[in-house]
């Protein structure tokens, strides 16, 4: 069977990685200047254009029984005329939702799921007025092309200038959580509407970037795992979802918040290839193409953790047995995400161990920080 | 870091697969007539032909820094001529050992390390009156080229006819062991002598063929996996090897006897791919680079199973959220090795259950046979 990857970045490739070995071809559609280093000799690349005959483009990419996307933010249209030409999995109308933070926002309140107080704002807004309502700071965010702190302000009271919001875009002010931690759950559901959930992994980040995770999350109460679960199955029910989808959440004391969806593989599932029975990419895989999904158990009951590696070289040696390295085949550049290292262990004080050594070494300036849930 | 494998089987891709997550690239190089379908993809193919200059092959390759094999029937004057432009691993000396019985034995018989009793035979050796002293039955083996019951004999005292031994070729003749089931024990040893062991894992063979393999092996008396680890360390240490070696062994009572070793990676293996922390072909490559080597903790204590799947399609759907299927891209051929299920569980009568269930399905004329050990 064939599966066409709509993107050519990390996920893609790590997804053919897990596919391939179980028998999977896949081929890839790279957008507009998209580079496709990590995904290069794992099917055929094909490029997609504005004004390419699209059943053209489909033979290209070998006929796939199934499409799928490693990123929300890609042209609807696009997606919704090669579903026509077989099932992409996640649905356009899935992704419509998780790529536009106005949509997404919606449809969850519409739902009764908790999200942080949020307006609809353009260059008219009166931002001072509605921080009076939703509080200081302020954030504004661009509705789409939103990622990793891209498109986003933080006004506070002092805040001398107010972001640029050109029209065209839309963007919607959030009023600021004072969260005690940031988790993720990562969902998967089949075609058959089965359904699985990963253990809640707590995400720790530096200046909007991902830098670490830690799975099972430590100190969890006990409940909120099944909160998150039935967060996940409402959603995934109302949208009739198939693949993996992503659950950022904000906990604070012993509420969750969701802080946005990604329609896919996320980088806080990226322990679950070394600490999980399947691991999220496998699953995705099994959802998409109707097998039943494995399981989601966390290999012995024992801890993970996971660092990604930003803008650095691959490192020579991980000097521990408990360490994995995963890597993209990316040209380094500053911040980028290059590769990543997962450590497990039976025992969570040793994962933790050999985590707070890997920080040090990765991230001199930072590690401190990074070795404990990060306030706002 | 490139590294050039000789052979383009399933041991191949497998390699390659866990090494390019780990930001590897492969090549391969092909031996005449060889069909390389399993690698297909994975890095460039180079085909080795009588007669072809060895340094634009090396260059063809990609000037790898470190090459390996996927098996041991390969020319030594090739490895040895290879091994002077970058280091083979495990070394053509190893290798030379494990291709060929009769060095084979004198090695392990060298070393004090138990074998079945055994003789060089040839066209002229009175068989009958070897099996006078070897006893009945006896197993008379070309001493290359032979794998999974090719190129081997068994003779009884009721056997009219004796097996052709065409001169050019050397042959063993060896006493029959009455054991109480195979095992096999993995091992690997890094460029700087750190030595790891993966547990002791029963195997099921039928017809000579491997079918399928539990570990770690039920019901193993205390003290037998220690026994093998010191014969791996006695054999790694005297062959200054890297990489991972397989003893195939024979479990008569309370004693290990070895049957013969393979140089490489190693069908009953493959649930480590699923059942351990670090599979076997992680472990491989990160002997051969010089990495440190990774945990072969079984993972969270668990279960393992392996079902080869042999001259079959690939399954269309595997029942439970347990299994994982490894498929090789081969055509479909009676009888050969073109997939396998690897069954993860934290319980070993849940994996046994689904084995059972699965072996009753693909395997539905022998199933009852391969459900416990095969006595010979």
């Amino acid at each position: 069977m064939r599966v066409a990857i709509i993107g050519c970045g990390q996920l893609a490739r790590m997804l053919a990685l897990a596919g391939i070995a179980r028998g999977l071809e896949f081929s890839f559609l790279a957008m507009e200047g998209e580079e496709c280093t990590p995904v290069q000799g794992l099917g055929p690349v094909v490029r997609f254009g504005e004004g390419r005959d699209l059943s053209r483009l489909y033979a290209e990419l070998g006929e796939p029984q199934v499409m799928t996307v490693e990123r929300e933010q890609l042209p609807l249209s696009l997606l919704r005329a090669l579903d026509r030409l077989a099932p992409v999995h996640p649905s356009p109308d899935a992704v419509a939702i998780c790529q536009h933070r106005r949509k997404e926002k919606s449809f969850l309140g519409g739902l009764g799921l908790p999200t942080a107080p949020w307006r609809l704002v353009d260059a008219d807004t009166d931002l001072m007025a509605l921080a009076g309502e939703l509080g200081w700071p302020l954030f504004v965010k661009s509705c789409e092309q939103g990622y990793d702190g891209k498109n986003q302000w933080c006004l506070t009271e002092h805040s001398t200038a107010t972001p640029p919001l050109p029209a065209g875009n839309a963007y919607i002010a959030e009023g600021v959580i004072r969260f005690d931690r940031e988790l993720s759950l990562v969902a998967v559901r089949g075609r058959d509407g089965q359904m699985a959930y990963y253990p809640l992994t707590e995400n720790r980040h530096h200046q909007g970037i991902l830098h670490c995770s830690v799975a099972p999350a430590p100190a969890l109460s006990p409940g909120l795992q099944g909160v998150a679960q039935e967060m996940a199955t409402t959603l995934m029910t109302a949208m009739g979802y198939v693949g993996v989808l992503t659950l950022e959440l904000f906990q604070v004391g012993n509420r969750l918040i969701i802080n946005e969806l990604a329609p896919r593989v996320h980088n806080s599932g990226h322990w679950t290839q070394d600490g999980s029975q399947t691991c999220q990419f496998d699953n995705h895989l099994r959802a998409i193409t109707g097998a039943a999904l494995g399981s989601t158990s966390t290999r012995g009951g024992g801890a993970s953790a996971m660092i990604n590696l930003l803008g650095m070289a691959s490192p020579q040696s991980l000097p521990s047995a408990n360490t994995r390295l995963h890597w993209y085949h990316k040209p380094v550049r500053p911040g980028r995400k290059q590769g990543h290292i997962n450590l497990v262990g039976a025992d969570r004080a040793q994962v933790e161990g050999e985590m707070t050594r890997l920080l040090k070494r990765l991230y001199p300036g930072i590690h401190r920080r990074l070795q404990q849930p990060v306030a706002p």
